[in-house]
């Protein structure tokens, strides 16, 4: 990604458009102002029709890159609950999701850059490489070369990775991160950091150092290609904008993935 | 579609996949080995994403050619429920379902030749401009000049056709017309056509003559590029046999549209 | 209602529930600690069983009435799209509705009060007295006195009057009336009331005096059972709190329906 | 169930309703007219509101009782994927199913007098006992005592009698037991039971001599209170006559479920 080696190069990512009908999760406008990469849901944990197109016209007006996010067909639970998927089945609901993104992307002069994977099923390809396997089937099919967006060194990676797919590096700035380079569970002192003023520190230092500051103040190296703003955290906005800023005061270049 | 003229060619068409999941309608495989043109739901009224893939690779293996077959989000009413969505939803609901399928198809090394309108969708275009005008936009978003398979001097042709679609057109051999034309409606005595052997000879008088014989004994002009042989009809499979067979003795060439 | 004749008595009303899965459109807790009376949301339009259980628990605690506000089947929409259900199945999801929000309700000690019709169903019962017969039916099928709770001297009014529904009658303070009772159109000026204290003299007027001011400034004779809240207007918690506290601090009695 | 001793009385259940909208997998009312139990889908893993009507009232017209299926919220998947559900939110689901099924019951005059856990759910309630209390805890919120119809000594008859509910118990003449007392597992050679004049001796035995005849010749004991024909099974109803007609051949009364 970092093309100009003198300028520190980033991309900032959030989900968007994670809504149906009337329903939203986020201020996905204000958000896409601030990203420079939309990880787009696209109608089976979230999103419809209308909203995917808004998304996109959206997008393609801000300059914004988009990635699908795709998720179990399971509106009730935000694709947030397992569901044993046969794996072929898992292919077919990944390609449809693609297809469908990709049409919308297209009349809005985009094209699908990257993809990341939702909730539930993202854990399931970490315990079942059956799963891993049928998303990198369902992108196969889909015919062209996307790399999957996903933190580096998890089981996620290795799975999706295993399975054939390119990928994608993402740090978090709004998580914070263990000495071993995982991050700290939720629920756990600390692990979520809601201070934009914190945020934005480090996601600069991720930028420029390509380092993180771990939860027990040591030092870890973090090589990524993006960082992830959770859009659904209270203050998202709050923390895009300091983000952004910060970024920008020191110097940083904001491009989108693949861009 | 005729482009040799001394032997006269014919498509035959027919709804596939209209199941979800266990559920089905029809068996499309059956069908599938009959037709040259399967008209694919997309997903909204009926569908779903292993049943659309299962039917592109089975219309690939037999050659088949794949339209999309739109419709309302609805699969409880089948898609046969006037909905009232504002025309940007409707362009936006077509867009997502082209997209869909248009991916399955080429994972299968397919692409959509065609556009039918199923249900109350097909309906409501008759009566409402901006619904036909919705179907128009969803198509120019897809990017590709999609014809729209549909009887030729109807309400709908002319709607569709107004709203800025081309057009294919297509004939009924399992249903009577009218002198004017017209079908006789449903429920009327003689609307429905189901001896196979009617059907046949309806099919060969079609593609050999380019006229019908309406209910009245009179003989009408009748210029389609493909004929409909109803899935949901009752011994639906019989009479695409029939028709079939018929169509080869006579030394009709059966042709997928645009193929 | 007002069987103190010297203590005047209203209910106020809100529509609750109206979120699905993790989504939602108001701070239902909030509004549940203000209103004597929740409409709530039976999963067709909106509500899921989760949020039907939360949202009878919290009315239980808090002493708040229930009504079944029953709407299409319709997600996307959120039941303000027509749909051309026919009247029995209309009727059968009626029934359906009732059934499981009173199972929730009882299993929470409370019983369903009144039913209320939303949205695109509630114009459709206006233009189609077979429509609004079979509201009236799924009611009877029911098989308890169940009262509709509606605005008097409406067209639906009296179409579900007409079909032999009992009526219980409200009124707005959020929204502004015609010198004929009904409401200015939204989108016309003046139609909408936002400003807190505005609403809650309103709501003191209803209350006390039966009457309230049309927008012309005349003075209109008003005989309701209870006063609405839109829970999805901008500032809905803050209306409904104002209202609460001028009516407490003229001393009318907040009662709930049929309480 | 045996009030009358000197008379073999036995009752006959079948699934009954699993389509949704226009889609159907069996005869249901062939089916109806045979059995003395409807296992009706409530409408989530199968059923609308129309479906579960017509059954209620086919059900009420030929003297047959109903028991309520739950399963899991999933159209697509039949309620036959394993989704990772809270048990908070399943016991929700269950008691919305029951009211919904019992409001529908009652306008036919009818009463849910059991409870059968469908597909997925059921095999989720032997691995896991939060499961398995989750269907108890519906029941328990629903509020009358609905035993669980089940097949005694299995591992989910343990859980749920564990959970609180009470048992019915039921046996198979369509699948062939081992000499454990278990089913021959689904795809091992003899474990499906085809042929109706064998189902029907089998059935005829059960009900006179309260033994079953395993796979290896064994004579096994076989206390049940009802026995299941599977309407999914091909020749399903071929199966019911055959049994229903061999058990009045041999004086067995037929009588529903607690009626």
């Amino acid at each position: 990604m970092n093309t100009t080696p003198d300028i520190p190069t980033i991309s900032l990512n959030s989900d968007i458009g994670e809504g149906f009908g009337v329903w939203s999760v986020a201020d996905d406008r204000a958000l896409l102002e601030l990203v420079t990469d939309a990880n787009v849901a696209c109608g089976f944990h979230a999103g419809d029709p209308d909203i995917l197109l808004r998304t996109c016209r959206d997008a393609a007006e801000l300059g914004v890159t988009v990635g699908a996010q795709v998720g179990y067909f399971d509106l009730r639970g935000f694709g947030r609950r397992f569901i044993d998927v046969p794996p072929a089945s898992l292919a077919a609901d990944v390609l449809y999701q693609l297809g469908a993104l990709e049409a919308i992307a297209r009349a809005c002069g985009l094209s699908i850059a990257y993809l990341k994977v939702h909730g539930a099923l993202y854990h399931a390809c970490v315990q079942r490489p059956d799963m891993a396997r049928a998303i990198a089937e369902g992108l196969t099919m889909f015919g062209r070369d996307i790399p999957v967006l996903c933190q580096p060194g998890t089981s996620f990676a290795a799975a999706v990775g295993d399975a054939g797919c390119r990928l994608l590096r993402e740090g978090y700035i709004d998580r914070a991160y263990q000495p071993d380079g995982l991050l700290v569970p939720r629920g756990q002192d600390g692990a979520m950091i809601t201070d934009p003023e914190v945020a934005a520190r480090r996601a600069v230092q991720i930028a420029t150092t390509r380092t993180v500051t771990a939860i027990d103040g040591s030092t870890l190296p973090l090589e990524v290609d993006s960082v992830c703003i959770h859009s659904d955290s209270p203050g998202a906005e709050k923390i895009a904008q300091a983000v952004r800023a910060a970024l920008e005061d020191e110097g940083v270049a904001l491009r989108g993935l693949l861009a």
